[in-house]
């Protein structure tokens, strides 16, 4: 949204700058910035916009969920459950399964259609915004416009019944918002340019408030604020010090507490209070007497099992990754080249046989269960509503389908808290088939975030052993829902191989400090076994994408190596002040795009030692841009 | 406890390497380390040490925390009331007073003449730990004598009636260990030096144990893995990458979990489970009904009071920094430079004053209130329990006694808990008293942490506007425990000036998530209006100390100094291989001690740009050390 953005559209381009002392010296040569930073007025003002950007961030939040919740409410089959059960009969039954393709399907290509128009708007984000954060700029990726795409693909791609989450989505716009607000300007609004607040265009303050957006946009998600500044910590900043930390933090304490504070006002009427943390919400993990003394969730021989859990999750994840990595390069192949209509049709598919699979399963593959027995040992009523009877005889219910035919979060709900309702054979097939649809789904052009879809799949994992464990008698029905939670934990570790910021999001999304030991456990076991096999899904991305993301450990015998070692022969270099047609010319005739920058003094070439050029060879219009050496 | 602490006996020597790029230089020049360290097996013993560093810290705590209880509840006059309050009559009471003293006194000349003989055992330690994250190596800062003076010490401080918390003692005594038992060796026992376990003797792997044993100290002392880490990363670490963040966790996650393991244990007689999470706990903030909805501990219009309470607590806390300093610069001239005695002397005094006030206190100053009057709106028992009668006639309690009397911990709790029970007068006072003693005891030559005094203190004034605000009629008694707790954080920030960890630490150790806001924005504030007047008190003794810590930030206008203008004419100049001699010569002629190092290339001088070295000019014993160059 600034000068650099219009500059740079071709592929990527990278900050020249170096980590650490390159940032320093960056700002050493930018006097004026450096000077305005130093006065107290500026520090008020930014704080008083991160401020403003945890609160949009969560006002964007509460608008979504308010809208997400009526459109569903209103129109969707799902939620509308005597539409179809009602009808038994044959004919009417492939009805209501045309009814409802042609709900999801419809949802879908306003999702995809929206994607198309704005390709970065695809898939989680996350990869997007790391990259940021390591130091390139992916084109378009902090545009208001694909805010506007993201935030409503999301809408219709979650409504149209995709194996989707809402997660992702929710972090890229928190750091679109970071990266767009402090700059008081649009590219799509050319007129809002108010020239005479425009602080913060400095790489290095872009940099600080998209991070404090992503922070904020994990913290709005989850209601976990900590848990945001450690995600914006550990995946993104490349750059980072400790009064960014701080700003983080207020940044995400102010978007929970937004959205908090209005989910509570309109959500129970009663203004100034502040009941409903995050967007997610797992419930509350109890023990089966009410005094908590002497209450237990999990114990010391527990954590063997959890280890076992999470090196098969693990094993889980990067099967996914594997399998994803596999799909996303034949799509590459072709989907992406060919014509736009291709990759909305594909969209389509997806959307047509996620249906149809997941109806079929629940008709097909699901139990019917008595309600009557489950309904003694006090289980939270609210979970016990959104059982699906579907077919089944009045006070039963369809296991499989009170998996498939409610929101995600609710399905995890179920997981996480109701005891003894889901079949072995279920859960399992669950499992297998939500694996593979989930899979193929991530890398469609729809937005589409992966934390909800992993949390429901490990959940189903857990569960699974859960049951066994109790059907060999190891474990009591009473903590399924600690099993669940792990086995949640231990998949979507191994999938995206977060460690310490997804133990602090899930721990303050469950509001149960005691599930530390075993959720950290669990998903270091995950990264490292899912290490053994491949790399996490987010970089697997990134490393698709071809973006060159610097890493915060060098690779084994890159130490070694010396400049002369990767540099061509004769070298090629540019000046500080260069022509375009030369840099053209050397653009033309080399391979690489990587040049030293050579200062002439005492008559003698110097290299500047940690200041490299990046040049653009793949520019569609010929336009080349030489980044400002700081 | 390696070769560069016996090298470096002088006042403080300085790693001769920069921030961020001198680091990762100096790992290059070390290629037997470096090489190490990628290999498979290092890593994981650097898990294992990891964990064995958790371990230990938090086994360390256990001990103490068992010694401590028993030694209180056998010996101590203040756990046995029946001495005291059984003679009512005058003579006995000069007697009970002097039994008190003596007991008191005792303890404290134990505490004082174990830090006379280790003086670096003194204080909180944190100053120290801080700057030895920053590269400022403190001579015997990590030594097994002092750990054990320090933790022997800081038992019979808190023992001695002083107020002195334990928590500081404790972050030491984990970084001491995070410091020591990584590299199999002590200095005090020459004879356990296994060479071939010697791994992780460069400096960077020592800082990174030292940083995971800080944080473990942290975890181990408030049951805070999160906040442990934050700590870490806020106040002491310069050098920090990703994975150390999540090896602190994991070592922080051990410490309090052993702890919690052994101490559910022991006393529950119930092996296998986690109920006690750290040593101190603020008990569990309830609302009155136990639905948990439509509960509310805080509201939006709190918020204001809560902001203009920490700016109240800031100025509180910059008070109390400013009287420490003004003491801590009269007792280096009058008490450091005298013979040892006179600093037990000194800690004699203060004990046998802070004996005597609190106790003529709560027999001229307590107020009898009557217990019957609040046993009946559902208090929680065990606190009820420790209220001191104390001279008032039976079903009442002296509201003083009852502060003054109990553990600090203790006193919170009711402070946090207790309904109504204190009248305005004894807690203004009560807040003036303890201030002021606070503030003398800090300094003295004991061990002494800082931490759960000004928490006590900050409980009382929140205390304070808790009883105005319910006689204004703003706010009802159910959230006075809230008040109570913002106040102490108020207070505690506005000493230390720490703030998203401290936030984290207090979220964690009241486990409940949903004081984040408050808690962040008093602490905020608390800071701002703190450093309006003042630094935070652990950089003011770093300053005394003469340590030449490395701020996060430049201060103003030195980001346009040029090396010129800070060297002085002529150059004076080391040369990689020196003389000792020129180098005393040099130190004689010169008044500084930092030089820069100068090699020969093309027989011209260079000054290399990173690396200066430090000379030490204080040495008694005129050993003068040259630190390797990396």
């Amino acid at each position: 949204m600034s000068e650099e953005d219009i500059q740079c559209d071709c592929s990527c381009c990278v900050w020249p700058q170096c980590r650490g002392v390159g940032d320093d010296r960056g700002g050493q040569s930018e006097p004026a910035t450096e000077e305005m930073n130093s006065t107290t007025k500026v520090e008020i003002i930014k704080w008083v916009v991160t401020f403003m950007i945890g609160f949009l961030t969560g006002m964007r939040k509460k608008n979504y969920k308010l809208k997400k919740t009526s459109l569903i409410n209103d129109y969707h089959p799902y939620t509308n459950p005597s539409a179809i059960s009602m009808c038994s009969k044959d004919g009417c039954l492939v009805l209501s399964l045309l009814i409802l393709l042609l709900f999801n399907v419809g949802f879908v290509v306003i999702a995809s259609c929206l994607v198309v128009t704005e390709p970065v708007a695809g898939g989680s984000g996350i990869p997007e915004i790391k990259c940021y954060l390591n130091g390139v700029k992916i084109p378009r990726v902090g545009r208001l416009m694909t805010l506007v795409s993201k935030a409503v693909g999301v809408l219709f791609s979650v409504a149209g019944g995709l194996f989707v989450g809402k997660e992702g989505p929710m972090i890229h716009s928190g750091a679109i918002i970071g990266a767009g607000f402090p700059q008081f300007q649009s590219i799509a609004f050319k007129k809002i340019n108010i020239k005479k607040y425009g602080f913060f265009r400095s790489d290095r303050d872009k940099r600080d408030f998209v991070s404090s957006g992503a922070a904020a946009g994990v913290a709005a998600a989850f209601g976990a604020p900590i848990g945001g500044v450690l995600f914006s910590l550990e995946e993104g900043c490349s750059f980072w010090n400790q009064k960014l930390t701080w700003r983080s933090f207020f940044c995400s304490m102010a978007a929970t507490y937004s959205l908090n504070f209005f989910l509570s006002g309109i959500n129970t009427a009663n203004w100034g209070y502040f009941y409903l943390p995050g967007l997610i919400n797992f419930g509350v993990f109890k023990c089966a007497n009410e005094s908590g003394i002497g209450c237990h969730l999990w114990n010391a021989l527990d954590l063997i099992v959890f280890i076992f859990m999470g090196l098969l999750g693990g094993v889980f994840g990067a099967l996914f990754n594997t399998v994803n990595l596999l799909l996303t390069k034949h799509r590459m192949k072709h989907v992406q080249k060919k014509h736009k209509a291709i990759r909305v049709l594909e969209a389509v598919l997806v959307a047509a046989v996620t249906t149809t699979v997941s109806f079929s399963a629940a008709m097909l593959l699901g139990e019917c269960r008595s309600m009557a027995s489950n309904q003694s040992n006090g289980s939270i009523p609210l979970v016990d509503e959104s059982v699906r009877t579907y077919f089944c005889p009045e006070n039963h219910y369809n296991d499989m389908a009170t998996l498939f035919f409610n929101s995600q979060e609710e399905a995890i709900k179920q997981l996480f808290h109701q005891e003894g309702k889901f079949s072995l054979a279920t859960l399992g097939l669950f499992f297998l088939l939500f694996f593979f649809l989930a899979c193929w789904t991530y890398g469609v052009h729809v937005p589409s975030g992966l934390f909800v879809p992993s949390l429901l799949c490990g959940a189903a994992y857990g569960r699974f052993v859960a049951t066994v464990l109790v059907q060999v008698g190891y474990a009591n029905h009473e903590n399924s829902g600690t099993f669940a939670l792990i086995g949640a934990a231990a998949f979507l570790g191994g999938v995206v191989r977060m460690t310490i910021s997804l133990t602090v999001i899930l721990i303050e999304s469950t509001n149960e400090i005691s599930y530390g030991l075993p959720l950290m456990l669990v998903l270091m076991v995950a990264k490292w076994s899912g290490d053994y096999f491949n790399e996490g899904l987010y970089d697997i991305h990134i490393k698709l994408k071809g973006v060159p993301l610097l890493e915060w450990e060098v690779h084994h015998g890159t130490e070694r190596l010396k400049a002369c070692d990767v540099m061509d022969k004769p070298e090629s270099y540019v000046y500080i002040v260069s022509r375009v047609s030369s840099v053209i010319r050397m653009l033309r005739t080399t391979a690489h795009n990587a040049f030293p920058v050579v200062s002439v003094a005492d008559g003698r070439n110097l290299i500047k030692g940690e200041f490299a050029i990046f040049l653009l060879s793949k520019c569609g219009n010929s336009s080349v841009t030489i980044p400002k050496i700081n």
